[in-house]
């Protein structure tokens, strides 16, 4: 089982886009146990696309394509495949459907164009795309299969995996699975986590351990492969036991699509606690991260975001001669800003962030310098010491993390 | 003079790394004038590496290779290109210096493998690798140039600007350069933008125009090709005013690095005023927008997340009889958070955001409706109306964005 991957885009072979759509699908047919054999790019010009293809099939049983299926001239890649295997393009009824209700509901103009977005090439299975507009296409002939898959990474990404995934899954059966689960874990560094994990990392060969670095936690990802799904998932066990001996203090959940404030927000409302924010130097990012779970509100009523120091005083009733003396990046300053907050919120917990963003440096103290608060209803208020390096972005992500271990830890009563 | 880039390396094909090299080099030859028509990644296998090899020369002048210089016998680019081309490879006198400067420096023990690393094509010229130890090769034979650069970016970059670019430039002497411009434009989506130009896009051949749609903004490229920089700004110059004639309405700015936040701040700071926000469904995303610009504090002091109808009664001392009876998501509640948020922190500006992040829907409206609120010192406060469709992420960004365009439109007395 060969496939390959081919992206179609200018604007890729200008260097004005990276092409971060090989890379996961890439992952994601490994996972598949599909494997890719070659990446492809090519600008917007049906007949070296049309010249790609004609090399694809002969060495590739799945070829998928990205990019190209938007509304204007430029995209070609359905005509051009369509084409190539000699079949027409018809309407898709149920991408059509979906555009009419696009553009009723946004009342913006829908312009003729955007109907080529809902076609399709006859004879293959639609593929809808549930962030955009532009329908794909899976259809097989004379013995390739061509995938048929949008640009934008925020279509392509949730289109692979809720609707090309599963019917992959139905077109290609593999004799042995890949059961793979992964594990997440904050405060811990790759090369530390690997290091604790060396003697396991360096003997594995199935089930397979490989870590993953991303911005302010690692992930490791166990891979059985197997017939059997419950063999496989017994494998999985014993290794994940193995595994959390060594770093199960840093551990905080599983899977892909989780994360540190899913986690968080779900301990909330299991135990029925609120939480509220006052933000400097993050600026509403941590209260934002906790907008982006569906259904925080249960938990989460609002904060504040005090960026200043007459803020801190005015919004927070922070006295400012303590302000003064203490300076806002100090412990004093963020104990302070998770208590008021906590008690204006009458909210369970209250965390607090005050420190240096960057790029230059405040009150003395250098970039990623900060101070994070935490405030628990009925115990004593604390603060941490962190520093982060890298750039204000990362400061600022670091922090948040750092703020959702803090209620984590607190909420579970983990150490 | 056409080229293409051919990335060595099985972690790109599976998913482990992102080919952001093809993404680099694909810029840098665009400046020199070579014009990139391929990328390729094929793993570290000779045999189909030879394949691609052939392939590639019969379309692309130049050739560019990276990965596969370094020290492991995966990595076989050097020696498969030397075959292909029936030339052995030789030490490279002055990488093998650094090498040996590198080990006693550091103290390291130099195993032997290292030594492949210092090893070039013969009759080639060696490009000496500044931030590395594997040396590449520029090497051109019937016809066709092949340029050999390392893997990790971290070398590539570095190699590329310093030592390759110059012997490309004297190599392949430009007799045109292209000179690019970009669009950035807030409130119209890409087809209807491309069917506003749609006369000056069919018609397009030097300069050239090319849409590319990001999340809520579209961004338009033009680029000329010619000799003189002068008169290649010059034909820039009119296109983009064809341009703004028929969409400057908006236009908002200039650069592949700029953004809808980082103009609204530079509009504050230019004009001395300041604003704030009350956040309902972003939750803090507008504030947090803002916080990611260094020097924001100069125009943002703070502001409120108020998630609740509880909060916004009590954080901004909104009348409850009012939320009760018009709704949190209603015109009157924006108008009420936009103006108390303003008078509380003594901004010169303020917005507001309350509506259905989603999925759910609220006090019987669908996901994606939102209130945008704007209240400014001196002026009647105002709200718009706002129906964003696809997900929750989707819709707090596309009010985030708005609520930016707002303000800006209001420094900028821009209708």
């Amino acid at each position: 089982m060969k496939a390959e991957i081919i992206a179609v885009g200018t604007e890729l072979l200008l260097g004005q886009v990276v092409n971060t759509n090989a890379t996961f699908l890439s992952e994601e047919l490994a996972n598949l146990g599909i494997e890719v054999y070659y990446h492809t790019v090519v600008g917007d010009n049906p007949k070296r696309l049309e010249q790609l293809l004609v090399e694809a099939e002969g060495r590739s049983d799945l070829i998928v394509l990205c990019g190209g299926l938007g509304p204007t001239d430029d995209d070609l890649t359905k005509d051009t495949v369509a084409a190539h295997i000699h079949r027409p393009l018809v309407q898709d009824e149920q991408a059509l459907a979906r555009l009419h209700e696009f553009f009723t509901f946004s009342k913006n103009k829908m312009t003729e164009n955007n109907l080529r977005q809902t076609l399709m090439i006859e004879g293959g299975i639609a593929v809808q795309n549930p962030t955009g507009l532009a329908v794909g296409t899976l259809i097989t002939e004379n013995k390739t299969t061509y995938l048929l898959l949008p640009g934008p990474p925020n279509e392509l990404k949730p289109m692979f995996q809720q609707n090309a995934r599963p019917l992959l899954e139905e077109l290609f059966p593999q004799a042995e699975q890949l059961i793979s689960r992964v594990l997440r874990f904050y405060g811990i560094g790759e090369s530390q986590l690997v290091t604790e994990l060396k003697e396991l990392i360096d003997t594995q060969t199935n089930p397979t351990i490989a870590p993953y670095a991303k911005p302010n936690e690692v992930t490791l990802r166990l891979t059985a492969k197997i017939a059997d799904e419950l063999m496989g998932q017994q494998l999985l066990d014993k290794l994940e036991a193995e595994v959390m001996a060594k770093v199960g203090a840093y551990f905080y959940g599983y899977g892909d699509e989780n994360s540190l404030v899913k986690v968080t927000v779900d301990a909330l409302k299991k135990h029925g606690k609120t939480v509220t924010a006052a933000e400097s130097l993050t600026a509403g990012l941590f209260q934002s991260t906790l907008g982006d779970i569906a259904g925080v509100s249960e938990v989460f009523k609002g904060g504040f975001v005090t960026y200043s120091a007459e803020t801190k005083a005015h919004f927070l009733g922070i006295d400012p001669e303590l302000l003064e003396k203490e300076g806002t990046v100090s412990e004093a300053c963020a104990i302070a800003m998770a208590e008021q907050a906590r008690t204006l919120s009458d909210a369970d917990f209250a965390v607090s962030f005050t420190g240096v963003a960057g790029p230059e440096e405040l009150e003395g103290q250098p970039a990623g310098t900060v101070w994070i608060g935490l405030a628990e209803k009925g115990q004593p208020t604390i603060a941490v010491l962190q520093h982060f390096n890298r750039d204000r972005s990362y400061i600022r992500q670091g922090a948040v993390m750092k703020g959702l271990d803090l209620i984590l830890r607190a909420v579970t009563k983990k150490k």
